[in-house]
């Protein structure tokens, strides 16, 4: 199982008037938590796209608990649960500067061929990068 | 139970580097057929605010399961299927010009009183409104 | 010269917490008015990107004189002023229900070959189809 | 005068389907940058409308020269090159990790009294927390 977390600014632009973040932004949160995750294991989503792979959107669920505001400086703590398959899941909580929880989520991707644009599984050397973190 | 179908046209905005939409938009499709449907029954979200009530989102789920692109003409088939109470529950499904389901998902949104921003209960006026539909 | 009016109605996403559309919403307006502009002269941007031609943006100018809010339904009237050359511009103005007029942009555009991602020329067929408009 | 740089990292979300980051994401970056740069001058934009002074876009003009994509690690320098009065003007260059010069954009703002809706100068206390930078 790996963890991480990330701090992320909320943008002017992702309130609402309702004065609060509005609910499509918690899945650029999360993707944007994915990006981060991928970094520190000295990969990147843009080299698995440079290799060949996309990784379309599958499934999403959230929950929201409590609202996010304007400038307020998130943290997402995102999990890798299991090792890639032909699909990888992350789990993903987000809490607000006073360590409330405020939103929580999950996103199921797919693994596809970026010339065929057909289903493949997770490319070996991907799967190799992050097996030391399951043991 | 109250169905209505509503239609959308891709935006370029709300593409992608995968030359697809943005998994995040499905969400705003959403919200524009729960915002034609609600104009449908004489009211709408809109007035729903004038009268005090805001209502936050708080489950989102969603299943994907082809893309969309740009220009693509969607059709968002809505269903009300219960009458709300402190809560009310949408389901979307999502066609393309070609009649494929592309996408699936359902909301779940509070009533919350714009003053105190608390939860409350759907206004008396609002569910009468929407009442006959349910016999 | 051509000119052609669109509608648009303003999503809840497009809000921002001032209550209004937030500022950068207005350019995704003025695509969609070039896309439906596009689609009545028998042609579609798709089309262009399907013939091998894309068209990045080389310039904005906006200037906003009053708020939109949600639920307004804007009319987009887009002018196409001179036949497409290497180059492309558009101005839009966008007025509200009441009539009155709440921004007012320019946008050109630069044609690209798709493969070689160079500038280029407009096509041949496009200004052709383009040009008994302006005599 | 004042300037200042600030680290904006591409989101796949920003991206659109010619592969590179929609246009209209440039007026966000220069937001965010304009955000960063009052927190560093010891307030924020936040507090000025908890004050009660809310900022509207009057005008927006941007060029483009060259496409950003995912994952870049942009830098907006953000310039202040006059003090405010009832008007606020940033000048923004965004540059690419590879120091090409890619945007540049000016935005002015208005000072709007929150309650009223009406124009309104720079609060006082603002302009003195300004002030020493342009002596």
């Amino acid at each position: 199982m790996i963890t991480r977390e990330i701090q992320i600014r909320v943008r002017y632009k992702e309130t609402d008037a309702m004065g609060i973040v509005h609910h499509s932004n918690y899945v650029n949160y999360y993707e944007v938590a994915r990006t981060e995750m991928l970094r520190e294991f000295g990969t990147s989503y843009k080299t698995l796209e440079e290799e060949g792979v996309m990784m379309p959107v599958l499934e999403v669920n959230m929950r929201y608990f409590s609202p996010a505001r304007y400038d307020d400086l998130l943290t997402v703590r995102i999990t890798l649960a299991e090792l890639p398959t032909a699909r990888m899941t992350f789990e993903h909580e987000i809490y607000n500067q006073e360590g409330t929880l405020i939103n929580k989520g999950q996103v199921m991707l797919a693994f596809m061929n970026r010339e065929t644009r057909r289903a493949c599984r997770a490319p070996k050397w991907f799967v190799e990068l992050l097996a030391p973190y399951f043991h």
